[in-house]
């Protein structure tokens, strides 16, 4: 099958049975929901793009397993070239919807299930890593968009899996059947889950031997018997069932999503299983797919940076004051910031390596310094944009006031800048930028950016423990003339 | 007349006919409105805790005009100790409210064009100081609450009121008759106008003679002929119209407020004017209230800081996190940075000074280095209050879902934290987050806090001009061995 | 007997036989040792300036003890209104001397002392505030300059004292007799122990019952039996001994220093001790002489601050780039955060109260405010010093090339600035910066407000104590709706 | 010729007549100098590591011109792998000398003039390029360290090289003859210049067409007729010519240099000269060097950053301190901090791209990120290895008082931390700390990170120019409806 493009992919969407409740009501179209689907525009981005030639490289690759052309979402790495176009394009998708694309998780997923299957096969002689080749095959074939889905509720964060007054706070196998298991428990946080044709279960933490049943890992489509989704609450999410907010939604086509996808007891069959019980392989799986992740934010936030230093540089413009010394330097320190992300999402990329399985994975420590950064800058850009937009961006009327005719021609005076600049552009602007700091955008700009692909204490973690610093001890006693 | 209370002053907002816009409708009834009501609320705290015994001594002051007991938000400061409690009352009120309880400006108002009256009839010969204690003697037997309205439209910032295309977006007087004068052009940002009885008008910036008709102050009642408002949208400000969302709002009871006033050929008489055409003292005046309001953000804002590290305590808690030690690291952070901040408000209290007119003067460069400190940290207290929370905070479902009859028991299994932490409490401290850093009140605690009393670049115009650079560049220069 | 001039000072100390040894020799005249000198004029100074009657208000005080004229590094604050003069001073003689003054230790352990003997007594029957007062009259009559002595070796930070290998890592006591006790230990980083007439000796940390012996308070001239020091090495210290160097230091007149004070088996007269085995005060008497230790970095550093930004200002107009919109924006920064640095010295001091004793204790939170941020913005203000500075900070020949008959001119032409300025003063004022961010007063300006009065993590802690996080999270219960 | 090793790199700088100037007096023997000795053997470090077979890959390349093994220093960039494998090499010899190693202005030059002179050639037809690749040549033949200088003195920096009341505040031709040029005037801040076999000049600004005679390029041994150096004072330079003082170098080995290269009426052959008169290239020039240059310190730095961090946590383990919270946060901070500046030394890197003459030129956006980086973390670096460390290291007597028979057995009492290390390798260590934050390495660590390749604010410049604002801003528009 060729490469869908993004109305395909919405129909396909179409096409499932998905069950996902929100406002306390099982949804009924969620396809067409206007608060849903902007976050499916913006999956179908990562679609349409690869039908843009000058986009292609970026958005495609050839696939090891089918010598196809395939959207570089359901590509395996495979050379620190591939994950530097990674970044590329997660930037590109960034600068083009302004808000989570959600396609990521899945790619991520798919490159480290795929070298840890070979690795735990390799030592148990189980047949993961073929069981996952025929599914890639699959995912490939169909351009599926897939949720890597990692994070459990967790409950009490110092209990362990099988701690926990609860046994279901953690995703577990309830039973062990001939031709496949049942599980039961749920993944929470799950960005893009009610766009995805399947989800990709991981565990969530490295596991010991009492958490045999939480080491589980297998594919299952969306609408399987047995799960269904809560829908997450968003910043300013129901503007968008406001009639004529349009202007206020600041993003009107693109958004992200987030959501608890339950699994009610749900059957898996055996070929679609790729960790069971192997414990010691978790934390192994985990590593690499938040290593994957944490790159992947080096890409995509940069690429919402760039609209929010635009839309920035626009809303100094719009108010007389792009000439100012000091917007000019919060617009270069903004730009330094964001910079920075991407230095460090490209570096993880140009010093990977490639796997047993031969797919490439990203340099580990400098992935968890990528991530550890974007825990902060997104933070302080948003903050200068902020600054340069003004107070107006908080205080505005709404749109509905702006097209009222006797109040309507009164916004249209007092909330102008410089004269040359209908007044709804500025509002434009600003609303979008608090579309970005506020609004839905800013649960990916900033939330996800802190807690997505780990929290920044799990990165710190991850950096002490690559840090290496025997080394530097090393390095210190002898110029200090402590070693000979 | 007594000291009104809450219910009194609410009724007594009931009686007038403010005139407000909201969604392109005219608000039939903005006193019970749902959106409105909870800023209301914020203003009615300012009245009840004065008749608090435990809060008398901050809530109350003498007034020296009237020898009579008042409320502190309408006393002019006799002393550096008056100063310091203000900034301890409104630290009270940011931690009972949780927002912009909006009575400040008032105050600020009143102290600034006291003492500026007081200079400009030494200069002049003029009664504006005459009227304005006449004014306030009517303003603390009523116990009013007022808006002090300093900023403009402004429209280019690169252009002065009188070069604008359009002569109305800065306020000025259009027509000077034998017992008054009439106004028109607008007050952006007014933070309480519509919870207001009246408004105290004041220039927004330094004036040369050519803007002579744009320096102008008076005080009008907030439902005067020709007056109207426009409110101003704010993040998640339509959750307060959903039925049922009560746990979502995170905040319920109260919020602030910001909106556009209108002055559409409004009529002042002679005894309301305080400055008409004395260009040389409308910097005076923007730089007293501008330097009050930078005291005044060293209280409030701290307050509220008070609040959100203490609903990342419970968070962390709730989460079974609160043992860890880089939890407890980030809460003595938050805590580090909010205390800064209440060290400035202090500071430039106690370092006030008497005005010739008598009442009391905050340090001005100790009052711009609070303002500018307050234009970052609360953002990263924010940011550290996120961390803490957890990305729950933005995944978690509406409240009907939570009462719902089969997705409320799965919501209330998989959102549990600590176990014996009834999973709703988990969420109403959640929603209290989100409220602040992200929903209606981190327009007050984010945006407010940088662009209120003016942007973060205004303070450091002044700290430039306060810091004395020549004394610290002869010291220099004395070590140095270059003076002798 | 009057106040001391600088130079009475000067010659009380020759009178005095004090024992240091540096660079492995028994200093023979430390009064007139080029790299001693300095320190004792910084000394020098808080007498001079006593009698200037500009400075008279802030210098001096009136004992309640005598009734008498003091040096206000003498007197025991009766107010909040001393706590903030104490401040002053102390930014006064920051200014005056851009360095380390050192008297300030003395004039903080009066006033814990003063306060906690008073405590000791009345639940122990005990003399030692009687002891304490006859010190102080003792102290004041003589314009003595005391070393408050606090910190010990403490060798292994993980052991508490009476767990150290070798016992003598803490001071203690070693007998007990009848007319006094003899003590044995060491005091570390003691500044200005050598221009001291006494050691006025306090434990350095809270005691278990274990360590009865650590837990002593005492006074002993720097001269007695037994005491010796050795004193401390700084950067670029030997500059003060090289030949016409002059230019090259920076800051030829002032300096600080810093010794380890031996305590060799030392008798101390009973009437002479303070403290001896009640355990249950040693942290009482820590916490209070921090504090007030803690509020004193608020004023003696901002004074430095002043000089360093003067310093930096110089150089830009020096450098031609004094017009430059980054230069200035650099040094809004700078005095920024010198001013906040300010605002916490004042705040805690205004923010005082009453000790059981009488004398004024600090707020203690918001002095371990001030010290923390005393440990991030004077490397910061360094930082921005040195990028205005430009490099040929560290780049300059020395002062003897520039006197070079040949290569002089060559100097003199090739590091010329702006034209109007000698290339002499340029240089000076380079190397003033020099001075404070990598020389001799770097170790004051730096390192010192790093670890003076307890590093980072000791504010922390105390942060954590003094916060009232239940009240916080009260607070936050009560917005958020779950606490009624 | 073969690679030189570090005695042969050291005998050839003994066969030079090289002219410098220290304390006023010309230097006999510079070469065994002890306060230039340990320069020389930074730089001899480069030539001993490419014979280490381990190491051989990073510090050799293969020449394009002679097909010749050659040490990296010398080499032109072939590829975005030679460009990253600069970095390494440079973070290897920062690892191995904790200081600057000197011989980058050499390699950056060379490859900023092969392109340039290419890009000349091609418009004005001149003969620089082969002028060049001859040198070239010679220089990989010969394995010279060469000083790439670029910064004259400057003078006003409000004026540009022709304005200046000196003319030879600039270097500049002051004779055209027919075999070559007379040139005059100097080059300041010349890292390693005394240690260099030749320099190699380039012009300092972009020109305009008044500036022509000081748009020239050339190469000229160190010691030719006309040439001297100036050397240049460094915090703690002396303590090198201090007999005993061993331990208190902190860095005995190694160290960095900086000196003032004076040019007297200097003539240069005709096939010396690369630049001369086409002042519109003169910018290019800068341009590319700066940027090699800025890509530089993501590699040198870290290397050193590594040293100090090591040295950090060898402190906190002889302290007794390593297992304390917060002294692991402080090193995974530093550790942070540190591997951003790699990501973005390498990012620079691996985004780089052939120029029209075939080398490999950086990202100029990215390698100015880099260095904007470079002027802020080494400074919170050695903050926190400052915080670690402890006041000992600024309060320890000399080496020579712990070698003093009664006081040495004292230091090595009181001075002790954990008891199992002998006190005089903790000494060691705090040493080598006050080396690298105050002592002469900080020179290299803290001052020429910040002024190194360019100031602060010249990367901002940078940064603005290639930031693409423009693209940005039409990314905002499409995003909020202004553009269709």
């Amino acid at each position: 099958m060729a490469l869908m493009n993004g109305e395909q992919y919405i129909e396909s969407l179409r096409k499932m049975n998905i069950k996902v409740y929100m406002f306390g009501e099982l949804v009924e179209n969620p396809v067409d929901h206007p608060m849903i689907r902007p976050s499916i525009n913006s999956v179908a981005m990562t679609y349409e793009l690869a039908h843009v030639a000058e986009h292609e490289d970026l958005m495609t690759a050839t696939s090891h397993l089918t010598g196809q052309k395939v959207n570089r979402f359901t590509h395996l790495h495979r050379s620190t070239d591939d994950l530097r176009k990674k970044v590329k394009m997660q930037r590109l998708l960034g600068q083009k919807t302004s808000s989570c694309f959600q396609r990521c998780v899945g790619m991520d997923a798919f490159n480290a299930v795929f070298s840890t299957t070979f690795e735990i096969d390799k030592k148990h002689g189980t047949k993961y890593h073929e069981n996952f080749i025929k599914y890639m095959n699959f995912v490939q074939e169909n351009d599926l968009t897939i949720d890597g889905a990692m994070t459990d509720p967790k409950g009490d964060r110092s209990l362990s899996p099988s701690q926990q007054p609860d046994p279901d706070l953690f995703l577990h196998v309830v039973e062990q059947r001939e031709d496949g298991i049942v599980v039961r428990g749920a993944k929470a946080h799950q960005t893009g889950a009610v766009n995805s044709h399947e989800h990709l279960i991981m565990p969530t933490i490295a596991m010991r031997e009492d958490d045999k049943a939480y080491a589980v890992s297998f594919a299952i489509p969306s609408d399987a018997e047995g799960i269904f989704m809560i829908y997450g609450r968003q910043s300013c999410d129901t503007r968008r069932l406001e009639e004529g907010a349009d202007i206020d939604l600041g993003n009107k086509q693109f958004g992200g999503q987030e959501a608890l996808v339950v699994f009610n007891d749900v059957f898996i069959p055996n070929d679609r299983i790729f960790l069971n019980g192997e414990t010691e392989f978790a934390g192994m799986l985990v590593e690499r797919f938040a290593g994957y992740h944490r790159q992947s934010y080096g890409g995509c936030k940069v690429g919402v940076g760039d609209v929010l230093i635009g839309a920035a540089a626009v809303a100094a413009e719009y108010n007389g004051a792009d000439k100012a010394s000091h917007i000019k330097d919060k617009l270069i320190e903004m730009t330094h910031l964001n910079e920075t992300l991407y230095c460090c999402g490209i570096a993880c990329s140009s010093e990977g390596y490639p796997t047993e399985a031969g797919n490439y994975q990203i340099d580990l420590l400098l992935a968890n310094i990528c991530k550890q950064n974007v825990t902060r800058y997104p933070y302080e850009i948003a903050r200068l944009a902020e600054d340069i937009a003004g107070g107006l961006m908080v205080t505005m009327p709404s749109a509905k006031d702006f097209k009222h005719p006797e109040i309507g021609p009164i916004c249209e005076k007092y909330f102008k800048g410089v004269n040359k600049v209908p007044t709804e552009q500025r509002m434009r602007i600003l609303r979008l930028i608090e579309n970005l700091t506020l609004g839905t955008a800013a649960v990916g700009y900033r939330t996800e950016s802190l807690h997505g692909a780990g929290s920044p204490q799990a990165q710190r973690i991850m950096i002490a423990r690559q840090s290496n610093m025997q080394h530097k001890k090393e390095l210190a006693r002898k110029i200090a003339g402590i070693d000979k």
